[in-house]
């Protein structure tokens, strides 16, 4: 046979292609890595790229032909390996975050070096901490974050697991009540770890009438009151929950200690690499050491609960995370919009419908509008996420050190901001990959694309670490109480960006008139487009407190408005940092960069601003005339952004090895990579079946009805 | 270790739950489903449920955790189970049928019993189909649709593969010229099928000029007129796509025929059990009865071609099988709501936030507005979609006698509609999948949803069989063409329901107010509603008329505002189509059935006017007034349909076997089947690990430092 992948017609040829799409642009690629990236995070990934490509274990191109029982196996050698190279190479945290994000896998290690360690650094006291860390830096044991249980998740002073305190004895009994309270989802735990961090509701004797059995040496918590528990334990009262450390697996045998049930929860709809498991506890009796009291303690002559200092730390990491998240999540968006750009260059079908030639060749597929529109507003997203993310680790940074001062007032603004963006983040991301599939066509679809892992893996993150509709109504409820109190004093000095807003709304609300966005010589105004952004969030803010507080209505009643107003409080903050970063970034970046940003930055805003018209109207935010050039505007700046699109997505530096995307290749050969991964890298294609009804072999000649793979049913 | 199933607390017991929920609505299931699915259907679920359920190899238990490879090889034993249990039983094709369904995956046999044996039926000669369907009917050869390209999908005329026809030898020459002309993602071609309709371009030696090398002896066709080729086919010219039939592998080895190079394309994001292939060819011999002939023949002396009557038909079968996507999408989308139905009624997650007593229990997540918001218009749009089915259906079966008689004159608005809807309701599966999954948290995630194999092999739909929004540009020229058609003879009689729209359009809209959805006593109009529906589509229609035929705008300008046209249009046909149903119903429905089936009606239209409100608006179809009040309208609408939810899609009739979920079991018992899944289903539970990154085991004392997967890799 002749050697098909030769035979490229020219007009298909992605490499040719990608390269006048480069040429098409004067972006300098590099200099745009290094602003989004920074120098030292490129070395990195070239470094640790090398040596993982060098390794075979982490080679993907068998990856999707494993069964899920081969992934946890594939996952743990991995992590092993991984765990070995640092060794060998002194590698840093940096270096192994980055072979973590390069391996794309979420690792049977994962929880080890996250949420477990970091609840032992913020939870323990000095000599839990002295006791456990060392153990921890050095691997000798593996340790998961067992918080969430069967029956509840977002819920956590739900949670059903208990640890009640034997007076006697001067020891906790943690126990399972019911089936629910089975500890369920922690990664890490299934079939890797060998403790845990498990939190559970401390019960505690309940004291003669009158007496106390919480102290507070602190500052008030935002921990519940004591609550009544219910029947066989009517003598004892819940203190909420609390994080103990626990041995779960013995060190020899790897088997769960007596009065432990633990698994792996089973296939979900990515995570092959992770065990996600339960736990359930049968009266299982731990020391007064196991529970992590830095913030807490039992006392042992009383039993009672000594609080000490306040754990509103503990919500700053989680401010931190959150942080990550959208850092993770501007990542992902890249990944797939990387995929699609370039695609979508080298994919032609049709001719224009008004060529008048034969002769004319098929249009690209990114030239027409109707994939546009799909894919480059997500490219937009991609950097709108990129500013804000940058703005959450500054305002981060700056707040701990007040934090760690003892000063606690800008954390709840920063939770909320996290909590909401965290939100709008991760359903942008999670929406995107989907989007940019389908805007490739019947091709997006197969295994070639790259994004079957990447969407299976990221659909999670719109339910996990806070629901995504559920912490919109923490969002909303600090937004309510900040109105309440911009109304109540209006000349207050402004603590925080919202305080600034809302003062600014209240003032102007009673002459407010819609706005245009562009200006008098019909451009585009982009103070106007922050303006609208703005006004709409504070506007919606300000129906809430007079549904809630003026108006006294059922919160639940206000639930989908409050939703809303938490997504539009986000996309201002969007907006806004965008906005802002355009000033900042024309000093180190050379043109054409800063122009197409701002490009990047309009058709963003105009996009969600378009999709958004009811909103914006109706809270006088634009004019209608506004909302009805939109769509021309939106045209406009696509096809501003249209030449750069291929240089953009380049800037993002996903190199091809993580990338795993015949489609998303940065040198174009589509085609080439799609034939050869059928032909070349397909196990099924070196087996003859034998298809005839009648006969009982699967595999031609074999005499095997089925029976290899039937054994496993 | 105790029994911990057996300790569920009454709060959380899903079949107390579920027999609460279903006691609190009068709506009689059994009646109801007979309505949706007819008695038939019912009784044929039963009966092929019972046998499939009876037999090993059809267990869904053990699916998730097997490999691409092996999910081939089941699929493959499947089919051929099926096979002898169809002979065994002597079932007729709906009960075949019903099993591929309840079987629930892609058949390697798929395209033989599909578009293999249609295209035979419908484009062979007489002699063909005599020699052919015995063949095929006895299964005797297995046969696959060889259409689309690795260059070309959409885009038919596009397509490389070439048919050239010697006139010396008298046969055809079936070449791939280039490797985007590989035959790409078809069907059962990968490793099953023994024969193909191959789709090539028909190459004839171009006649001496003047001289015609095609003529016609039935009506003007679709086809293409002859076009130049290029390069060494110069003294070639293409006649377009034209089918043929090949024998493509030897009936004893199963190894494809000299000069012909198949194989799978690999894994996708589902369809596992299916061998999409690929196929090149070298310059393959055939003779020239493999052209299937009804249509169109290459005259033995001339080489030249004649056209036979009128492929148009061929587009009947299109709409049919466009109608069966509705019907399918129907199913898929009440399969993904009856999920979330009946576990966000067993799922509880906070107590009411306005609650005052500690001894409230926590509510059930589907009485949260913001689940409500994501569930129940989904629910909703089950039932428009099935009222639109039945009508095309009906349209369809009215349309075809029509059309057998020669007159084509109902093809172009059933083709029209029918491409449409599948891109609307396809569309509206797909998301819907995804949008019920993330309203049950964290446990949506997981493979006890249910929802893991639907949602991979549903993600397809959006783009194949006519990518969604590619053919909403077919819809558009045509609603063009009708209004174009419709202004220049506003006197004209209405052949359809199109010119009946857009004639009352063109009489009113001069005088035309926005229309308020609430009648004089403030209750909801649905009639008002409908018009709403229909004025926008018509108005969009016009505009768009306006640009492209007045105006002369591009094409590829008006792409996306084209796109939303079709949209429109769609959802009035949905919409028009349940409204209608609402007066046939109530004769065969007791109460409150017809009640609960036009609350549906109210909150499918009415949350979809919410999401395209500013279009609603600009085409003054509504009063802003309108729109303002949906969001209350639609609570209310919500909190009305909320007690019959649970029955609503127990009258889908979804067998639980077939859901295959944990989370939407009839029987409400989602916690221990989550469990049970877990702790006694997951092969992954029998296997101890070392952990240890220093130790080369992976299986602990397995002495194998994970060299059974490495050498998958």
């Amino acid at each position: 046979m002749p050697d098909f992948t030769s035979r490229i017609r020219p007009c298909y040829d992605g490499s040719l292609t990608l390269e006048t799409e480069r040429r098409s642009s004067d972006i300098d690629v590099e200099e745009l890595a290094c602003h989004l990236l920074s120098r030292d995070f490129l070395r990195r990934q070239r470094k640790v790229l090398q040596v993982l490509q060098g390794e075979h274990i982490f080679s993907k191109t068998q990856q999707m032909n494993l069964s899920r029982p081969e992934r946890y196996r594939l996952g743990l050698a991995r992590a092993k390996a991984i765990q070995r190279i640092v060794r060998r190479h002194g590698w840093d945290d940096d270096h192994y975050r980055m072979a973590e994000y390069l391996n794309d896998e979420m690792s049977p290690y994962h929880l080890h070096g996250t949420m477990f360690v970091t609840t032992i650094k913020e939870q323990g006291s000095e000599p839990q901490k002295a006791y456990w860390l060392p153990q921890i830096e050095s691997w000798s044991i593996i340790g998961c974050y067992a918080q969430s249980e069967l029956g509840h998740g977002s819920n956590v002073r739900g949670l059903e697991t208990v640890a009640k305190w034997d007076p006697v004895k001067k020891e906790f009994e943690i126990h399972s009540p019911h089936l629910t309270a089975s500890k369920w989802w922690n990664g890490s735990l299934g079939r890797t770890a060998t403790h845990a961090v498990v939190v559970a509701q401390l019960l505690l004797p309940r004291a003669p009438s009158g007496k106390p059995t919480a102290t507070r040496t602190g500052l008030p918590t935002a921990t519940a009151e004591p609550k009544r528990v219910t029947a066989a334990e009517e003598e004892f009262e819940s203190h909420g929950p609390q994080p103990f450390i626990l041995r779960i697996r013995d060190e020899r045998t790897h088997q769960p200690l007596p009065g432990i049930v633990i698994g792996d929860i089973g296939p979900k709809y990515g995570y092959a690499s992770m065990d996600n498991g339960y736990m359930l506890f049968n009266h299982v009796r731990v020391p007064k050491e196991a529970m992590l009291s830095r913030y807490a303690e039992v006392s042992d002559e009383m039993g009672t609960l000594n609080r000490k200092g306040h754990p509103a730390v503990v919500y700053g990491s989680l401010t931190f995370v959150r942080g990550q998240i959208i850092m993770h999540a501007r990542l992902v968006l890249a990944r797939a919009v990387t995929v699609a750009v370039r695609y979508c260059c080298v994919r032609r079908q049709f001719r224009d419908r008004d060529s008048r030639s034969e002769d004319d060749e098929e249009m690209k597929v990114l030239d027409y509008p109707t994939v546009q529109i799909r894919v480059l507003p997500l490219l937009a997203t991609s950097f709108a996420l990129h500013y804000t993310g940058e703005y959450m680790y500054k305002l981060y940074h700056q707040s701990r050190q007040t934090i760690e001062k003892g000063d606690f007032g800008p954390l709840a603004e920063l939770h909320s901001a996290s909590s909401g963006l965290k939100s709008l983040c991760t359903m942008l991301a999670a929406d995107g990959i989907e989007t940019c599939r389908r805007a490739m066509g019947g091709h997006g679809f197969g295994g070639g694309s790259g994004l079957v892992g990447l969407n299976a893996d990221y659909l999670s993150k719109p339910t996990v670490e806070g629901d995504n509709w559920m912490i919109t109504q923490q969002v909303a409820a600090y937004l309510i109480k900040k109105m309440t109190e911009a109304v109540e004093n209006r000349e207050a000095l402004p603590k925080d960006p919202t305080d600034e807003l809302f003062q600014f709304y209240l003032k102007s609300r009673s002459h407010r008139v819609p706005q245009s966005i562009a200006n008098e010589d019909g451009l585009i105004d982009d103070e106007a487009i922050v303006d609208a952004f703005r006004w709409r969030a504070a506007d919606l803010s300000y129906r809430a407190y007079q549904a809630r507080v003026v108006e006294q209505k059922p919160w639940t009643r206000l639930m989908i408005q409050l939703h809303s107003l938490s997504r539009a409080y986000s996309e201002q903050i969007l907006v806004t940092n965008f906005y802002n970063s355009l000033d900042s970034t024309p000093s180190t970046l050379s043109e054409p960069t800063p122009l197409v940003l701002r490009t990047c930055f309009r058709l963003y805003a105009l996009f969600t601003l378009d999709s958004f018209a009811s909103a914006f109207t109706l809270t006088n935010a634009v004019s209608s005339d506004t909302i009805y050039s939109l769509p021309d505007v939106i045209l406009e700046l696509m096809a501003d952004l249209r030449p750069h699109a291929v240089k953009l997505v380049d800037a993002w530096s996903i190199p091809d090895w993580l990338l795993d995307s015949a489609l998303g290749r940065s040198d174009g050969k589509v085609y080439e990579d799609l034939f050869d991964r059928a032909h070349r890298r397909n196990p099924l294609n070196r087996v003859t079946f034998d298809p005839r009804w009648e006969s009982e072999d699967i595999v031609l000649g074999s005499g095997d009805g089925g029976r290899q793979v039937l054994a496993k049913l």
